[in-house]
């Protein structure tokens, strides 16, 4: 397929370029061409599909660094608890119950929930990578697997199995997926396996994720255990040799946050989750003015409840002001860097962070022409500020429009997608109470 | 005109009713008839439009209980900036620039975005009450108009004939109009001015709304000026004898909150203009762990810069989460109560409250077949927590149908209301720097 889009504006996230009106060329599931300005029509060209964009914002997608998709089913089913008792009386219990093949259906969910609002590629930790990946290629969608491995002493051999045997399954397996390692949590890791963790690491010369320092009792709770912030003890051990990111990252002191400039970690932020489990607000102010990088994610729709970027951008931004006092604590397009570039890098895919020739053809167009982003002032504090999912209009993909003007590509059954999932999260509410 | 919405999904915001599967009949601009369950369709019953909901949910439109609708021309003109600033140096300037023609578009504007959205009434604090009133009739859109004077000693007697004019002609003057005494702020007001309010509140017997206590410089400087907070200040010169609101109520001490209970003031909160202005995080917990009534307001699109309820609403419950590091702090029920039936008792409105035969028809459709409202956990919390704008489906107004399945009423004319809106803000640059 190859696609034009004309009569854009068009927003590259290149350096530090302006918006400018011009055209955007796709071939296959490549960027083949960038115009700023008029084309010169005369030209014999081909195109399967034209798309008048009417002076809309063409732009990268949002890519998503941390998310837990199919969790989808425990929207709005455990809400109002802090962390440690969410997970434990609710979360876990209804995730013992899961079957493996209900992954795919709920994966299935998350993914139109994402294209609807722009995100294009998500960064996912969950069980069954391998179902998640039939679920996102079979739907076009975009993906980056993290590892998820936890354990005590006795099951880090088994732990390590699983992230080996993940890694060479889906590192770079197909254009649509990649996998990191990863794991869950300091908390729910014995040192041991932090270790061969970081081992791995090493051997493969490839970063780390996991969450990190999301509460202050998890912070405490390490200080007792090892004597040391879970920074400083992911540090000890080897595990920030190649990079990677901490997910949420909310109570860090100087030193650690020395570590993380000093490694090239990425703080990846979920305010919304942070927010709904009463954690805290990040403090990314004090991140980006020492150096250290930051990207966005929504996390699960358990913690959030949504999956919805223009939320997570919005407070990103707007916490900060209220956090340290200071309406100009962060500028909107930082945050849209977040959302866009760093998120690419972080993922490791910097073939698709920008619009550019020869670039991967994920992008988005947000609709310009409703009341939301009327007067036209200042375009980026329009989108950060009063942006919402439904200005977006378009979402492609890897060259394949999977979303346009409120209606999926025709291979797709929402309907379907909705009444399985709710007959999944029925018959566990089911199981737990029989 | 009488309408039919089918095989809905209803929650009449009644008491405390459930939601439940029926019909509702619209006659004119009241609601005729809620049928719990199958209508048996053999009786001869003439429609003019008859609406299946296929499932979705119908529910009371939102009150958005402080906005400065006219204000859309400074949506992202100046961000960044703390409160004082933010108005001396940007908002103020612009604003003696504007003329009185611009408020009808102006406002056209804001009533595009409130509809999209799901508000159906508004309580606008602005200039030019005439010409809000005119763009809302033209519009079929719902208002209630607050005075806003303000003025130093050698201004009383200008205000007050402002004041009283503008009550005498808007007061109860048309079925979609209202008017409300009200003024500035204490900030903006002296004494002698504020007493004068008092004597007209009483001898009209009626309610005053304000701003109040919108930043914690605001309470000082009150405290130095007349030796007491602004909730004080006002109870203590009579502004509080027949009820009203304040705006913001951020910053209270123990003894305003027995002032605003005893005299049964409600607190209007706008948490994303408090966030956007660093102004803080209102302690709404507090005011209902007291019995204080609270409804909620998007503020003016410069200060927001959206007129979103939906943010409104998941900022006003999960900032509460935050603050009080309670992930309970309030319940979703709670917030959706504020946003319909205490806007609506608040503006004096009772017979708009909810969903019921002989009340107002002012209702909006809630798309419950998107991604984000799936699977059906929790209807309520899915609303709250992961609800957009986008799932807004139908509105309307007095029994007028003003938006539907993304488009406006063919009467209207957005693109031409953008172009004009654009056109003023670039005047007003040009006049500024000129």
């Amino acid at each position: 397929m190859r696609i034009r889009f004309h009569d854009a504006r068009i927003l590259t996230m290149r350096d530090n370029e302006e918006c400018f009106q011009g055209e955007v060329w796709v071939q296959g599931d490549k960027i083949e061409k960038v115009i700023c300005g008029e084309w010169n029509n005369d030209s014999d060209e081909h195109f399967d599909q034209q798309i008048d964009c009417m002076g809309n914002l063409l732009m990268p997608g949002f890519k998503n660094c941390h998310a837990h998709g199919p969790m989808t089913f425990l929207r709005s089913f455990a809400d109002d608890l802090p962390l440690q008792e969410w997970l434990n009386t609710l979360v876990f219990p209804a995730e013992a119950k899961l079957k493996s093949e209900d992954i795919y259906t709920l994966m299935q969910l998350a993914i139109l929930e994402y294209v609807k609002g722009g995100i294009t590629t998500s960064f996912e930790m969950y069980f069954h990578p391998e179902i998640i990946a039939k679920a996102c290629i079979d739907m076009n969608y975009r993906v980056v697997l993290s590892g998820t491995v936890f354990g005590d002493e006795n099951s880090v051999n088994r732990a390590m199995d699983t992230l080996r045997q993940d890694y060479d399954a889906f590192h770079q397996c197909h254009s649509l997926v990649d996998y990191r390692l990863g794991f869950h949590s300091e908390y729910s890791c014995c040192k041991e396996l932090l270790k061969e963790i970081a081992k791995l690491s090493h051997q493969k010369e490839t970063p780390v994720y996991m969450h990190n320092s999301e509460t202050q009792r998890e912070v405490n709770e390490c200080m007792k255990r090892h004597g040391m912030t879970p920074v400083q003890l992911m540090n000890d051990v080897g595990l920030f040799e190649y990079g990677g990111a901490g997910h949420h990252l909310l109570y860090t002191d100087e030193k650690d946050r020395e570590i993380l400039r000093e490694k090239d970690i990425y703080v990846v932020t979920n305010p919304s989750s942070n927010l709904k489990l009463a954690s805290g607000i990040a403090p990314i102010k004090e991140y980006l003015d020492c150096g250290i990088k930051v990207a966005i994610g929504t996390d699960g729709p358990a913690s959030n409840n949504s999956l919805n970027f223009f939320k997570e951008m919005y407070l990103v931004s707007n916490l900060q002001k209220v956090k340290y006092q200071d309406a100009a604590a962060i500028k909107p397009m930082d945050v849209l860097h977040m959302a866009t570039v760093q998120g690419a890098r972080l993922l490791g895919m910097s073939d698709c962070d920008c619009i550019e020739e020869g670039k991967r053809a994920d992008m988005i167009l947000i609709d310009l022409l409703k009341p939301n982003m009327q007067p036209m002032n200042h375009l980026v504090s329009n989108l950060i500020y009063s942006g919402s999912n439904d200005n977006v209009i378009m979402t492609m993909i890897a060259g394949k429009i999977l979303y346009a003007n409120g209606s999926y590509c025709s291979e797709w059954n929402p309907l379907d997608i909705y009444e399985k999932a709710n007959y999944i999260i029925r018959r566990i509410e089911y199981e737990i109470s029989s």
